[in-house]
């Protein structure tokens, strides 16, 4: 008694499901530290310290029906404005109380924005390999994802084919940077080339192409490395931010969008995604941690924890002879299959007591992610393990 | 540029903000205490301390990576446990943690079941008078909110006009006891009603009728007024839970659905509607929040508070001679409008500083709401303003 459009959603998470007790099943059998899990985003370091030092504070002082009472839908102006104050600081923006919304999560304020701009048969671009999930947010609102094949070279956005693929139907691109699954971010001059290719055809569509800018990974770059502020180089640009991984809060859900008040038609588009986050039942993001993380908003979680797995594990890899881009972001490895089907190549680690996900997840088969957001001990013991795998798939 | 089926909720949008900047223009010429906004439902009893309390002993002696961190979709386990205890032990129900999920709140809990159950076409129902956001979630997923009209004389529902309603597409029925904006309690005795008709229905037209109970205001029931718990009447019931008023959080968006493990199709319905939170963008409910409203299940904010403004208010508005059902729970009063046309009311206590909200906005015109969520100073000082309003309309 289902919808029927659930149907799909339901038989998934069961394989999800059977996915996950596969490892609990493993873990039972031979020890949670002989298992090497690497098939879960699930940030592994904890909040900075001010995080809590602030909720106690914010609980003791600040009046109750103010902490945990309802404000504007669009969050608590004083909230915004530290946020709009921190991006004119790091990315010299002009961002005012006036253009950012309070949203509980990147993956709410992608929906909200999208319920905000998309009518049935509008079309959304994506750069393959993607979070999948981008599927499901797309077709809520009854639109369509069109992929756009990757460039399994170097996993930067393929701009010619993005050109291709650009359409009268066309309404948004959505970026991730840095990307999940493969780590990679995209540069300054990949930027420059999607703002230029999207400017030329919104002309010629005569329509806004927005570019929406999914952003929950920006503060894990690694190397020096710099994740462009999409808004500084295109002006239809919209940012979906969430302080999950920045901050070490993906339970709290919260973060924000941000929409430039030179990007078309600003005011009711503003309005449209705070009243999608009211009609979708979101109604406000949760006031506590609105002004928690006003309170550390130039805060960090502890990133070289992160840094060091993403070069252990990249080093111990392609030392046995597995092939992958090295990557500058995020918490993730995007390692090439030995053999044409990644799932041959999943199965086979599995019985080497390695858990990671197939490609075919991120719409890019031939490939598997793997998560190292794991203590750096996984990652040590697990060389055992990945040197058999590695021979068994007569590596090096 | 905002999709064509936003501009409608944009453009009412406008209409609320008007009314909040009128709001705030008076409270600027004349004084905030010498206006009295009785337009918002927003509570203004503070949550009880053990609230805060909680919040401090968890963010102190609980891993932070449990604390701020992902659980499974559904929710912590514990938190879904205490919520099945407390159900069993006030309501003598059998829920296990297998049936709750915790949700962002009653508005989130409706929609995740509403996208887990509804098909383009399928119908949904509801009372008149009834909150008017019922039917952006309903048409949220492409379905049609149809409207049964309302028992001015009780504002009890009019189950005789519910069983004509029903036909093939109907595929639930939305209750919401106690009801914003009357504040009436739908009794047992009516309750019994609704689940013989849907239950007789069910079989006529070969498929399950849902009953969706919204129940943001059970806790807020006076005069020893109980308000019956569906699940032990009716089997396919849902009820749509949040700690927004009965623990004054409304801006931490917390709440649960329970789903009775003997309803139509359990598992996959459970499933579909923990899917329906993850691929809307909900994802979990707030996790620090879950906690504490673990720890503070049985608690409640000053319902005396509520309880003595709703006299206070009711006993002054009859001795002027205005009409109004004597209402047991909420924060509402739903009085009669003099005139047939209320806006032409609602503009008259305008221009006497007195706020409050058209019954035409919960479909239910000639009547306005009134809520006394506000401090007993404002009702108090109301009197000569109100008294003034009676005379212009010749009561008493």
């Amino acid at each position: 008694m289902i919808a029927k459009r659930m149907e799909g959603y339901v038989k998934n998470n069961s394989a999800i499901r059977m996915m996950f007790e596969e490892g609990k099943r493993l873990a039972n059998l031979y020890g949670k530290e002989n298992v090497y899990d690497f098939s879960l985003g699930n940030p592994n370091v904890p909040a900075p310290a001010s995080i809590n030092d602030e909720i106690k504070r914010i609980v003791d002082l600040v009046d109750p029906l103010t902490v945990h009472g309802y404000m504007s839908n669009a969050g608590f102006e004083s909230t915004r404005e530290a946020v709009a104050a921190s991006l004119k600081k790091r990315f010299d923006t002009d961002f005012t109380v006036n253009d950012i919304i309070m949203v509980a999560g990147a993956a709410a304020g992608l929906n909200a924005t999208l319920k905000a701009i998309l009518d049935p048969e509008d079309e959304v671009l994506v750069f393959a390999p993607y979070f999948l999930e981008y599927r499901a947010y797309v077709t809520n609102y009854d639109a369509k994802l069109v992929e756009i094949a990757p460039d399994t070279k170097t996993f930067m956005p393929d701009v010619k084919a993005l050109e291709k693929a650009i359409n009268v139907k066309t309404k948004a691109l959505i970026l991730n940077n840095p990307n999940n699954p493969t780590g990679v971010i995209y540069d300054e001059e990949v930027i420059k080339e999607i703002a230029l290719v999207l400017s030329k055809k919104e002309k010629e569509i005569g329509h806004p192409i927005f570019l929406i800018s999914d952003e929950p990974y920006r503060e894990l770059a690694y190397d020096g490395a710099r994740v462009p502020f999409v808004t500084k180089y295109y002006r239809n640009s919209i940012v979906c931010y969430s302080f999950s991984k920045s901050l070490s809060l993906p339970g709290e859900r919260i973060g924000y969008v941000a929409v430039p008040n030179v990007i078309e038609d600003h005011d009711n588009l503003f309005t449209a995604i705070v009243c999608a986050c009211r009609i979708t039942g979101f109604v406000n993001a949760p006031s506590l941690m609105q002004l928690a993380v006003e309170r550390c908003i130039d805060e960090k979680c502890d990133l070289e924890f992160y840094d060091k797995n993403r070069k252990d594990l990249y080093d111990m890899l392609t030392e046995l002879g597995f092939e992958c881009v090295k990557p500058q972001g995020a918490f993730y490895l995007f390692v090439k299959s030995p053999v044409a089907d990644e799932k041959e190549f999943v199965q086979a680690a599995v019985k080497k007591n390695i858990l990671f996900v197939g490609g075919s997840s991120f719409a890019c088969p031939g490939y598997v992610r793997m998560a190292y957001c794991v203590s750096n001990d996984t990652i040590k013991n697990s060389r055992n393990a990945f040197t058999e795998l590695a021979k068994e798939f007569n590596l090096k």
